[in-house]
């Protein structure tokens, strides 16, 4: 795909902080003009759908500061320092949920904002749980809620479920569940 | 939701650039203690899901810098100032595809990274495509692409497609199309 290559002639480091870093590009446009990227690095994220015995998706609700308010998603953290994704998945589950699994079925990865930033999220789905520890990082502050498919829904029609990652996983349950329930 | 919320102490700007400004946040955590927020902050983005008569896909290749290659997404692009999002998504649609339409169906709207950046995405979906003039932002260089779903299903295992974004619509499709074809 040379023809969409964009090269980069200079890259400026903005900001280093501990979740994010910040850097522009000068780059060579396939045209040979210039322009600049805004890219921002991200080491990575998991996302685990935890379904329980009785068939209910375990959720979080968190107050997101980027967004000024809360909203309710699937378990999720990102990934620490040399942690494989499998690992992290799990210790986030139990962390965020104080649940416990030996059995994670790995979903998919995407990139969620190829536009600007490098986060690639691992997604995981279980259905196995037992009842383990919370744990939380001391600046994580959370509520646990336990919901049916159908609610679950219903949080995405009226967004308090909003974000990219809750969204596919609950669309992907109704792939599984089919159309009749 | 009190209990969860975080009060900014101090906010102090990093950069301020074309696409995204990047802030740190000193808040005061629900038990009183203090930490740190990096905020990136987006204008938001609208993403069009296009169907052709024939049943095809619309896709666009696009080398993504902060990646450092190139994926397959379907059209998208940031919002302009005091544009409304559905405007946007007819513009970016003729403006990457070259198909313009009168008919874009609002199916919802995600966050996508909400731990990090306010960036959200509001998706639609067309089936009612005719044919109008690409005309590409300067800094812009993709391939156009028709795919069936089986084809982009493929594109999503082999990680050809590896955004949020386009890995909904995909799955969104299928749901649609319902288990038998």
């Amino acid at each position: 795909m040379n023809h969409l290559y964009e090269k980069t002639v200079k890259t400026t480091e903005i900001f280093k902080g501990k979740v994010i870093d910040l850097e522009v590009q000068e780059v060579e446009l396939p045209n040979g003009k210039m322009s600049s990227r805004e890219i921002v690095k991200h080491p990575g994220a998991v996302a685990v759908l935890p379904i329980t015995k009785e068939g209910k998706i375990v959720l979080v609700r968190q107050y997101r500061k980027a967004l000024g308010k809360t909203i309710v998603e699937i378990p999720a953290g990102k990934l620490e320092k040399e942690e494989n994704p499998l690992d992290s998945a799990a210790r986030e589950l139990e962390e965020e949920t104080g649940y416990k699994t030996d059995k994670l079925d790995f979903l998919l990865s995407f990139y969620t904002s190829p536009g600007f930033a490098d986060e690639l999220i691992y997604l995981y789905m279980t259905d196995k749980l037992e009842k383990g520890t919370t744990n939380m990082d001391e600046d994580e502050f959370l509520d646990l809620l336990e919901v049916s498919l159908e609610e679950a829904e219903q949080m995405v029609k009226d967004q308090t479920i909003h974000d990219a990652k809750t969204a596919y996983a609950i669309l992907y349950l109704r792939m599984k569940a089919g159309f009749g329930s």
